[in-house]
């Protein structure tokens, strides 16, 4: 099926998330890592996962790494919040490639760029529940404390296509009140979808406060980890090659569209697959 | 396993949905029909199904089915009305046991109460997409035409709690702007979250506009057809039966809350269950 092994620096990287969100952590990869092949995964016929127990998100997650696997992929990027929060130990412990997840590199961000030692982190219910931003920044900085905020409604708003609208100003602001009254001079995108509305959260949020956001962290992230491995692919893809391939476990053709809006890349298809079945 | 068969008048009804929506309709049912005993499904480890595909949609409500079998119920109500758009035809086709859907009801009762012949629908993007509602009247009634919306932020909306709120106000202007433009004289709520806002819908349409509720039209039905086949509970069920039994896939302990605010009747428990598995 595939003409590399994982363990090759040519083979590809599996990416995945619940569902388009992960894209923005793909744009990132595209843009500091150009010549590695990406292949992704978004579990659409089960997103979101941001509403969803630990357990749940934990069997989705280990199908889909079950799936990525089939192609030797050499490494794994879990490029969505709630599973990095939910899933990531447990993958970790079962695999034999490298995993990393968006969490840890968005936090060492933050704990470096704080100066009031005050950061916030907005994400799904299920990561702000999960207390696992907090456990992080413990055990990187003592000093730093961690406020967490849930915003069920920025998904749904982002997806309707809502990223510049006075009803996602509304919304931001009923959300973020809290994070401001709390004098925080750093705020996590804990959630793949905010990048997207990042404009209105940064004029809400005033020019005092520094978003940091994972995507571009764990881009920074995955390059050093290649890098250190000697796994970093060394030549750019044939021309003509499929350097980058789209998988989804429902509506091919509505991820597809909205893919093309945050990669300019243009994303020729999407494949769907059973992904229960892995 | 039960002491009943599926032929029996006092066996259970099932009935499922996407996830909480449906108790909308299990509300009708214990109004209208106390005597019944009901098994729930909701499944709540792959909600939303409305912006999902009618494959996907069909797969999942065959397990769900399947489930329900299991308490040799004597019949089975769709209260989703996604899975009855997209599904329902095949669910019947399968079955030895009566199955209803929520979208017939609510087209009849709206064909009966226009005087205009202008009918609206409101729904998730899937039931629109399905062009059901269309098809459905143009066999009931080739003079009234439907005019469908779809309307993706009113579940997360309610799911979040704002049934009263100007966000949902301002939202639900611009969903509806379209119908009110269009002079239909009557709305169907071809959602089962959407009667949880029924108040600010009604107060946007303005007095002109009777608003359809398919639960109420649905349990209406249900009683019809049970009673036709001689299939009515017959008896209120012992002190200490357990009249009612709640099943999702999920997050039971949020189930078991929001279930809470919509029936009155006090949900003592929710049970989780792997539904991929049936």
């Amino acid at each position: 099926m595939v003409d590399w092994k994982h363990t090759d620096k040519n083979a590809p990287i599996g990416v995945f998330d619940s569902g388009v969100g992960g894209l923005t952590v793909v744009r990132e990869i595209m843009r500091q890592i150009p010549n590695e092949k990406i292949i992704y995964f978004g579990d659409t016929a089960r997103v979101p996962y941001g509403s969803k127990s630990k357990e749940t998100v934990t069997r989705f997650s280990k199908q889909i790494v079950r799936f990525l696997n089939t192609f030797q992929v050499k490494t794994i990027v879990v490029a969505c919040n709630t599973a990095s929060a939910y899933a990531l130990d447990e993958l970790e412990r079962e695999s034999d490639i490298p995993i990393i997840g968006v969490v840890k590199p968005g936090t060492r961000a933050a704990s470096e760029v704080t100066r009031n030692g005050r950061v916030g982190v907005i994400a799904t219910e299920a990561t702000i529940g999960s207390g696992i931003y907090s456990q992080y920044i413990a055990e990187l900085n003592r000093d730093v404390t961690v406020y967490g905020k849930a915003c069920p409604l920025f998904v749904p708003l982002v997806e309707e296509g809502l990223w510049v609208d006075p009803v996602t100003d509304e919304i931001a602001k009923r959300y973020l009140t809290e994070l401001i009254d709390l004098n925080i001079d750093t705020l996590i995108l804990g959630c793949t979808h905010y990048p997207l509305i990042r404009s209105t959260l940064a004029r809400i949020m005033g020019e005092g406060v520094t978003l940091v956001n994972p995507a571009y962290e764990t881009a920074m992230e995955l390059r050093k980890l290649l890098s250190e491995r000697g796994l970093l692919g060394d030549h750019a893809p044939a021309l003509g090659e499929n350097q980058y391939q789209f998988y989804v476990s429902d509506m091919a053709d509505k991820f597809k569209n909205f893919a093309n809006s945050i990669i300019k890349y243009g994303i020729l298809s999407a494949k769907t697959i059973h992904i229960e079945e892995y």
